[in-house]
């Protein structure tokens, strides 16, 4: 089963490589982007039977490696691929 | 609007750092996570009033600045927050 995990600074921390990519777009004329925010993105290939069990496990594995959970937050989506559906 | 922009490596390209990650979940004891692919998470908060604005202008940003078409492939989600929902 997958799971992806995405994991953001959160919103009262500062995000320099943000602002700095933000930046860069306006140099671009893109002055349409208000404001960009970067994370990081984890797919991870479970071993697992069922979408709880991989929800639990990637939830913990964030919690331990993925993330840092004083200045970050994260959210998951697990896939349950033998019915195609996020969830 | 915001649009979400999920970068990865292209499945044939190697990717160390997420190996690195799996290696570290394994001398953890995680071996129900058979694999993990890093990848990059950005979000933009877009000045556009419609949905397929918004989407035309996260792929031109993430195909000028925030991917490398040679080596990474990205999806993009848009979250119309007047009607709150992901299109």
């Amino acid at each position: 089963m997958k799971a992806r995990v995405f994991v953001t600074l959160k919103e009262s921390v500062f995000d320099p490589q943000g602002q700095t990519i933000a930046d860069a777009l306006h140099t671009m004329d893109y002055d349409r982007v208000r404001n960009v925010r970067q994370g990081k993105y984890f797919e991870l290939e479970l071993d697992v039977k069922t979408v709880d069990d991989a929800r639990a496990l990637a939830n913990e594995v964030a919690d331990r490696l993925l993330a840092n959970p004083v200045i970050e937050s994260y959210r998951i989506d697990v896939e349950d691929e033998t019915i195609g559906v996020s969830k």
